[in-house]
């Protein structure tokens, strides 16, 4: 079993609307995440992190449809560990919920082992940005650099303390973006607006494994121009002599949420719409597969809750 | 820190909304509940009634709003030992919420150490019933007999070989009672229609804690008599012979999901209207005290994951 085959068992049993980063009912984008300490933190996680990603994570859900934030239900499964700084956490996630102008309107209590935090966010949309528009001869963009999450996984908790002022400027901003990371809430409003925006996904479970979901929804292929990639600034120079596998942490890094979508329109065109730099990165295709230009297929590697040991 | 003290943190720093059984925006009634392995079931409860429970948890509270069910988002932390149950699990989700018409439309899949289930539910509501709305002289109703669910959380894993059938007849229905509860769904619609319902909360907690929580948000207190609080069928006599504290599961005992609610309108009236009994136990008082007649107060004794020592 892997998470894909879980998810289109669920949506066998459940429902076909179960295709996007939310479900849309009613002029709503629904989502739900759930967040576990030891698998996604640790206790070594400052609560006021955990809080805002948790949040962060369904936020991103949301940009990705193109919705507009609006209610947000908590549910936490809280640990003897955390009692004495519970305040922090409902604090943090007050302060987050206010800076996305969410309304926090529910939640639950319940005792826990580990700290388990389910967020459900409900959003506003009125044109949903989904995963199954996209057409050949579109172009695929990358919203931001990415790379940094990866790299700030792979340097939390290291000791840097050898390394030149420069170095560990570099890992204590990846460890930022992984720690703490912005979701792209004002970009996906901006694209829900742009009729020739044809299809989105935000990068949760990584690039690669991302745009085959946003290929296989669309029932089309997609070829990358590799060099096109905005990277993690010094990601390249910094992150090889701290032996970060840099193409791995770009190409299959969770958790960037940037926003993956495509579009007819031209870079600068796009840009000068959504009012900042995207990224144009390469082209959907009729073909099938997801490939590198030049290099061969793109195989999906980012992150799967539940991958089978031969995967991993 | 106990429970009450968690949610009134949670009021002052999200939203007063949070008050009642679910919030209410839009025309809709919006809830959160969150199931753990080894706090609200263990290993040897057969999934699918961990998926129906999780699953009534939230439907109880919609009915307590008098909502009419309509989407629901599950998310599952899912450690090892479940995944080769993991299709009876979500079979289970499937068939529960087809009986209760809700769609679900949206999930999270996550590793985890221990099951958890936590469960979104949205129902769409024209007249909220609230905790709030209770009037000095209100009659205080129980939608059926309470105590089942306790006496089955306190006789399950028993070995009942020893006893006679119809004890052992009474023992399953009791632990059927606390395994696969039947949310009042439709009940809480009927009384959604009734104007001269006044405030409605469901019984999860416990009876003498939700009696406080909507005398609480009510402003005002409760005189209850207790021989009018119907009982579980054969509690009594079966009970006290199985050792199960008969005044403590009926005062106190949670997961009951019966509706406790308040009218101006006597019992046989009541009962016509919503086409089935209901039972009248008591009466709203302008007085702030909780209390038995002819015995004294009733404190708030039900289910509290945070309770403190000195209480427990």
């Amino acid at each position: 079993m892997n998470e894909a085959q879980l998810v289109t068992r669920v949506r066998e049993l459940f429902s076909p609307r179960i295709a996007d980063d939310a479900a849309v009912v009613d002029g709503q984008a629904l989502t739900t995440d759930m967040l576990i300490e030891d698998v996604d933190f640790t206790r070594a996680t400052p609560l006021r992190f955990v809080a805002r990603k948790a949040l962060a994570v369904n936020l991103s859900d949301l940009a990705a449809m193109g919705a507009s934030p609006a209610y947000a239900l908590i549910a936490i499964g809280l640990p003897e560990w955390a009692y004495a700084n519970v305040d922090e956490l409902l604090t943090s996630f007050a302060s987050a919920a206010k800076e996305h102008a969410i309304e926090i309107v529910g939640g639950d209590f319940s005792r826990a082992d580990k700290l388990t935090i389910a967020i459900t966010a409900i959003g506003r949309v009125t044109r949903p940005l989904l995963r199954s528009g996209a057409k050949p001869g579109d172009r695929i963009y990358l919203s931001r650099p990415v790379g940094g999450a990866g790299a700030g996984l792979a340097l939390i908790g290291r000791d840097l303390s050898a390394q030149s002022f420069v170095v560990r400027e570099f890992a204590s901003s990846a460890i930022a973006r992984h720690l703490d990371p912005e979701p792209e809430v004002a970009l996906g409003l901006a694209l829900a607006k742009i009729d020739q925006v044809t299809a989105c996904i935000d990068v949760s479970d990584g690039f690669s494994t991302d745009l085959h979901h946003l290929c296989d929804a669309s029932h089309c292929g997609a070829e990358i121009e590799r060099e096109r990639i905005p990277l993690f600034p010094d990601l390249i120079t910094h992150g090889a002599a701290l032996g970060i596998p840099v193409r791995d942490v770009v190409m299959n890094g969770g958790e960037e949420f940037a926003l993956l979508f495509t579009s007819s329109l031209r870079e600068s065109e796009m840009s000068v719409r959504v009012g900042r730099p995207v990224y144009s990165i390469g082209r959907i295709t009729s073909a099938r597969d997801v490939v590198i230009k030049g290099q061969g297929p793109l195989e999906p590697r980012g992150f799967d809750h539940f991958r089978m040991p031969d995967r991993s």
